[in-house]
């Protein structure tokens, strides 16, 4: 048997590593603080739950249409709309098995082999996968450090377009640094895409988990309605990850294409829990304003200890279950050799299992300082606690600068 | 925007313009008999249903691995393993998204563009679309009648192997004509396969769907299991056709690929619903045994009733949901010029709705019969009886042979 050589371009998400190691570590008896996972320990709100199992007893197990329940696309298309101030129709969405999918689609309808696709690094490792294994090639752009977190390095971006350059891909609300556009950043972004004709994937996944302020979508801007497609998910917002629900939004003529990428791909998505789906859009929302406070709950706690540890700073996102502090500092004082030491000597020593820097993309050239990634979806306040205790013991004693 | 160059080679199922029409013709206060559905109107089993409901108020709505719950896959592979006589373990399973993933994953892993993959026509639309859509080279195989059915015809498919020619799929208990193969005709695809080194899709979504006698997978011949993937689905079965659950069975080392694809692709297949897969594979097998005994009293009303038409002949199967009658006699004396100028009339007198031979590829050149497609899993023994009439009375005024 030989494989097929698209298979050489398949990239994967390394962080899965990540929870073997954890989950190694745990096996030996040891106790783990797992802010590694991008998974929700939340339970789905029982709303959701119980309009799901009505539609399952009331017989929706059959086959639906690809694009999705037309009442839920719908309701999808005036939420949507209504929360970016756009106009969408039923024929701007089409219902997926999650939001991962819309990524290889929007690649596989708009995307020629050898034409150059942007992409955020670090970010989501599988744009760059789903890219190179359709034959695209994959060009990161970076960022820099800002009063505000992060902001994206504008001549990284610049500087790499070319007459190849066909899409962009952009996640505002950003995984792993939790970082958000200013205005100014999003419309430079946005005339950048109509200057170039770039077509735009961007990834919303996380434009629900917020924590003051407001969300903005770059589909909003003048002129980029036409040529953004959203990637919608219920996972983070309702606490769905397992569900595998979410939505594609853009242009109808895209979508029809997508559809169409469905009926080949998955036939349709599961068809009872679209009922969970217009049940969390149009349901009562108080267990879902819960989740959002458990979240900002456990990321308060978690920024004032990370805060407190020498040698490590922050910026608190209003958005994302991340934090993605600099640790440059003490990487130098444990005399670490690289992220999988690093990583591997907290690990070893306290249990607080993290993702690092690398797991988001192989770091850029111009890079000079070492960041790794806290979710706090999958630990309780208490853990949080627990696992922070024993972080600033271990670096209390260990965490002491060496003379260079 | 323009779209990607690929989409030139994307197919679709045509079927769907005959539930369109239908539908159509029902807006306008007609009676339908949808004999072209592939969907089953039987409820799923309440004891998969209630494991489902107790995995999701248990707390299974997070994220599990992308190849599926490490229970049901080791269960699959003892049940799919025991009912093949093959031994297959834990990692030869994948679980997908239901059953029709399984074809993009086979092809992307297996195929490079410009491989010639051969597929079977009449069959199932997608196969072709997947395959030129990723490049490659459809070569359709075709069908003879025969005492039993159908037979393949051995010609077509010796006579295009070339030496680009790198996979084949195979569908016994076949859609759309219901024919299963002889234990010779079998055997001499597996040598066949051997002989040309190809690696093989055996696509067993109807394997147990199944009135008499008994099912064989080609994976189980001698030197095959090595170069087969099985596609499998809960969705016949199960009457699970919109729960979307299957599986990819195969060699360990392809399916470490599919597992890969599906981080990719789908990060994971619903987490819940897997523990209805439990629940269907080892659960109370009565409302399972009531689903076929239905099936078997719609196929034999319906046969009973197409026998009768003059005309028209046809094999009744011992599995699928599926009569595939000659109708070629009737044709000419309704003096058709097409297929779907056939399907349009019988539709317009009757209500009668099926698909016709065409919607499973293009006719080869040497076929010279017509035939339609009966789907009997999503109408009632009532309305078959009602709709059979109506058709035998439209025929028996209309169906006068005309002389030539």
């Amino acid at each position: 048997m030989s494989f097929a050589k698209r298979l050489n371009s398949l990239g994967t998400e390394t962080a899965f590593a990540v929870s073997l190691d954890a989950a190694d570590f745990a096996s030996k008896g040891n106790v783990v603080y797992p802010f590694h996972l991008g998974d929700i320990d939340i339970p789905t709100p029982a709303n959701i739950m119980d309009a799901t199992l009505r539609a399952m007893k009331d017989g929706k197990t059959g086959y639906n249409p690809a694009a999705g329940l037309p009442k839920l696309r719908s309701i999808l298309a005036d939420i949507v709309g209504n929360e970016r101030e756009i106009h969408y129709n039923t024929d701007n969405i089409i219902i997926q098995p999650g939001g991962k999918p819309v990524i290889p689609k929007f690649i596989q309808a708009l995307m020629n082999p050898g034409d150059a696709v942007l992409y955020p690094n670090p970010g989501y490792p599988i744009y760059e996968s789903q890219i190179e294994f359709h034959g695209g090639k994959a060009i990161p752009y970076g960022f820099l450090p800002s009063e505000n977190g992060f902001e994206i390095d504008r001549d990284s971006v610049e500087d790499r377009i070319d007459d190849n350059t066909r899409l962009l891909i952009y996640n505002n609300y950003q995984n792993p640094m939790g970082s958000e556009s200013s205005l100014d950043e999003m419309e430079w972004m946005a005339s950048l895409a109509q200057k170039h004709d770039l077509f735009v994937l961007s990834d919303e996944a996380y434009f629900n988990i917020r924590y003051s302020g407001s969300s903005n979508s770059i589909a909003s801007l003048p002129g980029m309605k036409d040529r953004t497609v959203i990637l919608y998910t219920f996972s983070k917002t309702y606490a769905m990850t397992g569900w595998r629900l979410g939505a594609a939004v853009g242009p109808a003529s895209l979508m029809k294409i997508f559809s169409k990428l469905a009926v080949n791909d998955e036939s349709c998505t599961n068809h009872f829990i679209q009922y969970g789906g217009i049940e969390a859009l149009t349901g009562n929302q108080s267990e879902v304003q819960n989740i959002l406070y458990e979240l900002k709950n456990r990321r308060d706690v978690l920024a004032k200890h990370l805060k407190s540890i020498p040698g490590m700073t922050l910026h608190i996102p209003d958005s994302t279950f991340y934090l993605f502090p600099d640790i440059t500092e003490i990487y130098k004082n444990l005399q670490c050799n690289s992220y999988e030491e690093f990583r591997s000597i907290i690990l070893k020593r306290t249990g607080v299992s993290f993702c690092t820097r690398e797991h988001f993309g192989t770091p850029l050239s111009q890079e000079n300082r070492k960041y790794i990634r806290f979710a706090y979806s999958g630990i309780s306040v208490e853990k949080i606690t627990e696992g922070m205790n024993k972080l600033k013991k271990y670096l209390s004693h260990n965490n002491v600068p060496v003379l260079s």
